[in-house]
């Protein structure tokens, strides 16, 4: 457990929205701290269509997802948000001070007077490999999240995927000190979603016997003096085979998980917080959720209309945070403490 | 009188926010029109801060009022507006059939079902001298429109103000065959908000004797036989002295006026008009107000939200315009719609 951070603001969310919220309160003079459950920021953005074209960005006629996520890096970099990333937040709750508790579930807890929700679909996390009993091994025999040497040294390694990660790990995993006894690279078919490259090497390493394919479809675990010894699987040509195995390796990509935010309390409407359309508040003093987690009447699941709902939430923050303030509204073209504050002059 | 013309939809503004309605409507498959009294599309952007800074438009750390007009136009590029500039809409009335006839002063009337109001702070048009009894001249004796030699030509003319455009017509006015027969810059003060060449130009003209510089605050007209005979003055020296003419043209820059948009008996509130956050429309069915000339709780007059506004406006306008179609929420990035309509592919 490490020392809880006490913050004014904290943003759950670092994608395009989640940033420009960090831009927003800092124009209003507000620092923050950002969890997101990706080990980068960027959100859909970054893990969806890094490289896809956007269009209805206003005032940028084209650019690719990463494009926009470096220019709202850039943007946002004034006002240096403390990031801490690759953690998703597990618990909120209210203090008897009033401040919220929002604990994570790498241990990390802060103390904060506004929340902003800015989870877009939720937080994107590996995909699981959906079989009766595997659940119980995760973490001893069973892995998803990123793989690792220390992992399969000399046990035998199931790899299951059919994407870059999947083969890169099984290369990774059939050579050098810390190489496992034996690699199998486990997906559905002969076919394969990895760059021509990788896939040529993995071929080769299979013709040089340094680890091999097998194409089937899970269909249980075999358990035996509490170990999981091996998967059984349906083949191509519709018999059942035994795949044994020491470890699982899953890369089967991430999806995005709305997941604890469901527990939180908040009211929601399908699967999405309800605010009020003045400042992007949820019922919860504190608590605004901005982008694709919030609903109104209208709403529509776009970039744009995530950038007004942050700018709104950060006047509503302001109000909550410094209520003696008059909320004057500033220009960053004449404002000499928008240009301050953003690090201009 | 033109023919009327007949579209889906009317943008009245050409600021960016009235730049971004064009760009939502194009997405949704509506081409429309745009009327604007500027003779360049920008609006407050290109009028008031063309070469000023603007920080806080999400994705865009840093740009001019001027490089925002462009990119926005390059983003409308693929939709085609049909821009009627140099006009102001001075009448909108529902005709029997439920359409608007909507007019401008240049006698130009567009028969439409949708409506956009994105203008702004008002239409800029060119300040006035305020002076009792000046009024009744302005067309005949009083310009206060851009200047022409015809004007001008072998008259007495007086030029007020004090910028480019005031110098710059008493230059022209002094000289070639068209020439005045006097030309008097006429400003409060000696000092000018010209660039340093012309008020050195203007200062050599002086000296050289085809044209003057006179130093007043006009207080009042001298009426004879129902033409403009002079301008009563109160010198620096506080004396009244009399500044005769057969021509005024005021330069006195640009400012905007709310004008008819007050009288179209459209809700307001302290001079904004009222409208819901669900899709900007006004109470008035097929008429939507978007950026600064509207007013909703929590409403801030930034660019930004006025690009959510334009954008939520054009879902309500499709959903009058094509009742039967679904509103589906499309993405830019792979709608193969879009992409057609984008022009793209």
């Amino acid at each position: 457990m490490n020392h809880p951070i006490e913050t004014e603001a904290l943003v759950i969310g670092a994608g395009p929205v989640g940033l420009f919220q960090v831009f927003q309160l800092g124009l209003q003079g507000i620092h923050c701290h950002v969890v997101d459950a990706l080990p980068h920021v960027g959100g859909q953005c970054a893990e969806l269509y890094p490289a896809k074209p956007i269009y209805d960005i206003p005032g940028i006629p084209f650019c690719t997802g990463s494009e926009l996520v470096e220019r709202l890096q850039q943007q946002v970099a004034p006002f240096k948000p403390t990031l801490h990333l690759g953690q998703q937040v597990s618990t909120i709750e209210r203090q008897a001070d009033q401040r919220l508790a929002v604990c994570t579930d790498k241990g990390q807890t802060f103390l904060v007077r506004t929340l902003f929700i800015a989870a877009g679909v939720g937080a994107f996390v590996p995909r699981r490999m959906a079989l009766d009993g595997l659940n119980a091994f995760e973490g001893s025999q069973v892995f998803a999240e990123h793989a690792s040497p220390e992992r399969w040294a000399g046990q035998h390694l199931v790899v299951a995927g059919d994407a870059d990660t999947a083969l890169q790990t099984c290369l990774d995993a059939s050579q050098g000190p810390q190489a496992a006894a034996s690699v199998t690279l486990l997906h559905r078919r002969d076919q394969f979603a990895a760059t021509p490259e990788l896939i040529s090497q993995m071929r080769q390493a299979c013709s040089a016997g340094r680890m091999r394919f097998v194409a089937g479809q899970p269909t249980g675990v075999r358990i035996e003096h509490g170990r999981l010894q091996a998967l059984e699987l349906l083949n191509p040509q519709g018999e059942t085979e035994w795949l044994h195995l020491d470890v699982l390796q899953t890369c089967l990509g991430l999806s995005p998980k709305l997941g604890p935010v469901a527990q939180w309390g908040l009211a929601m409407d399908r699967k999405q917080l309800v605010v009020n359309t003045e400042n992007f508040a949820t019922a919860e003093p504190g608590i605004f959720a901005v982008g694709d987690i919030n609903t109104y009447p209208g709403k529509k699941k776009l970039i744009l209309c995530g950038f007004h709902e942050a700018t709104l939430a950060a006047f509503g923050a302001v109000a909550l945070l410094r209520p003696e303030q008059k909320t004057l509204l500033q220009y960053t073209t004449t404002s000499t403490l928008l240009h301050q504050r953003l690090g201009i002059a």
